[in-house]
């Protein structure tokens, strides 16, 4: 069992989840989101590197997953977004946690099967897959479906040789 | 005597710059560059993080400048600009420091006296102010332009009645 936070950096909101991953798939654990506020930008950036790092103290998961960006849709959008990022990253470094990145078309890719899905199908399959009844809100939502695509690709990731081994009652253990 | 950092952000150099502010204006104090390397993104952003507070907790200052960012050349440098400043400045934030931000035109009508100088320029007002012998590097030429703007900006919101009391020798000190 993997606990694995998902993060959705965002300049206003920065989304976060947490999954269980296990041998029969992903549980629900947490999830939520990060609202910076109206203060000044030095207290904004804080409540991001304090809140993903309460998170992390909270839960103890040991991987995260976070949002690549490619496509910001201009230059000082770009610049909020990546100071949100780049504290969220910070904050999870130094708590020690391995980080892998994906783009928004390979979260969709894995949660939906196709790239050009939209939020609100993210968070169908996302409700779907980990048995929700109450909708998250949609970061929330987008950050549990990225710690769904890096519990995905983490566990594909595992050498088929090792698998063999296990499925077969080998000694070898992941 | 008022201990002033001043900070440059980078992607890949991020330039400090320390100056003792009292007076008859300022010292040098100290000035270098934190180089991320090239390793994986998380690493970097903790190199800026990492060495912003190495730098807070060896010279002690008590509060920073650091440069505010309006035109990027695009959307992706934006964005690795952006990690990079977040980082800076939640470091400085976690270490209770006041932050100010100001414009590359700002720093330069500050150091040179005019928005339009360029770096060079930049650099010789810088060594010209500090009595600096050695060319500093050129990001931390700029970091202490910023300290220096930022020295130059505080002095001149000390409010007038309080100046004139000083001087002439009233009992107001700051």
């Amino acid at each position: 069992m993997t606990l694995i936070l998902g993060i959705d950096p965002g300049s206003r909101i920065t989304g976060y989840g947490v999954v269980r991953a296990g041998a029969r798939g992903c549980e629900y654990v947490a999830s939520g989101c990060i609202r910076t506020g109206n203060g000044a930008l030095p207290e904004r950036l804080q409540a991001v590197f304090r809140g993903i790092r309460e998170v992390i103290e909270t839960y103890g998961p040991v991987t995260v997953g976070i949002e690549q960006v490619f496509m910001a849709r201009n230059a000082d959008s770009a610049l909020k977004l990546g100071q949100a990022r780049g504290v969220a990253m910070v904050a999870a470094a130094e708590a020690g946690l391995e980080i892998a990145e994906y783009t928004a078309t390979q979260v969709k890719q894995a949660v939906v099967g196709t790239g050009a899905a939209d939020k609100q199908q993210v968070r169908m399959m996302v409700m779907h897959l980990l048995g929700l009844v109450q909708k998250p809100q949609i970061d929330a939502s987008d950050a549990l479906a990225i710690a769904l695509c890096h519990a995905h690709t983490r566990a594909s990731l595992i050498p088929h040789g090792l698998s063999a081994a296990k499925r077969r009652g080998g000694r070898l253990r992941l």
